[in-house]
């Protein structure tokens, strides 16, 4: 489902929790705000989604218009890529990954990095 | 319901976010972040939660340790504030509060902000 964004909030933060859309979709901007990946690569990075799942949240991304899918004919050469309307969300996904990458031995937690040694400047 | 947090994550990112537990609980710790308030201040900002929502919230905050209530006996002068434990979290609920700050016209929303005006140096 792609939840249409209201005309009014409450507050700043509703709004911008709105815009991102939950933990998923928030977890794949984070993947795109480091270059843009073909669909194999993003599902090599969400081994706990399921494709259909996964086919999901990328449509809802894309109808949201915060990813674009680029490439030439052959679904394999598909790339997806944050939009320009998603650039300026990078310091909002940097500061909710960061914090994780940071805090997460002091609440006895490990996280995986699928990205680690594979970040690009983009 | 109170989210356990698993022990292990796919992502730093994916973490964070459980922690915070989904859009009213941030929306809760964005106003927290600003100072320790009273039940019945927080109602007045978030005039769309019903007070079982509310209520239903600040517990499952509290039993995640990202919340503590002080004060005395009377319900009236019971504050809410952030725990130790969630002072960390706030750069994260800054960028989140401030890019739905900056982005919100060019994204052709309004947001109230019910702290303009009340914000504390906490």
């Amino acid at each position: 489902m792609v939840r249409r964004l209201a005309k009014h909030y409450g507050c700043p933060t509703e709004f911008t929790l709105q815009l991102l859309g939950g933990k998923w979709k928030t977890v794949i901007l984070c993947y795109l705000k480091e270059g843009p990946w073909r669909y194999g690569e993003l599902r090599a990075f969400l081994p706990r989604l399921s494709d259909k799942v996964l086919t999901e949240r990328l449509k809802e991304l894309e109808a949201a218009g915060l990813i674009e899918r680029s490439g030439g004919a052959g679904a394999q050469s598909v790339r997806y890529r944050l939009s320009a309307r998603a650039e300026s969300l990078r310091g909002v996904l940097t500061a909710i990954y960061q914090w994780g990458d940071r805090h997460a031995v002091a609440y006895g937690v490990q996280c995986d990095d699928p990205l680690r040694g594979r970040k690009r400047k983009s």
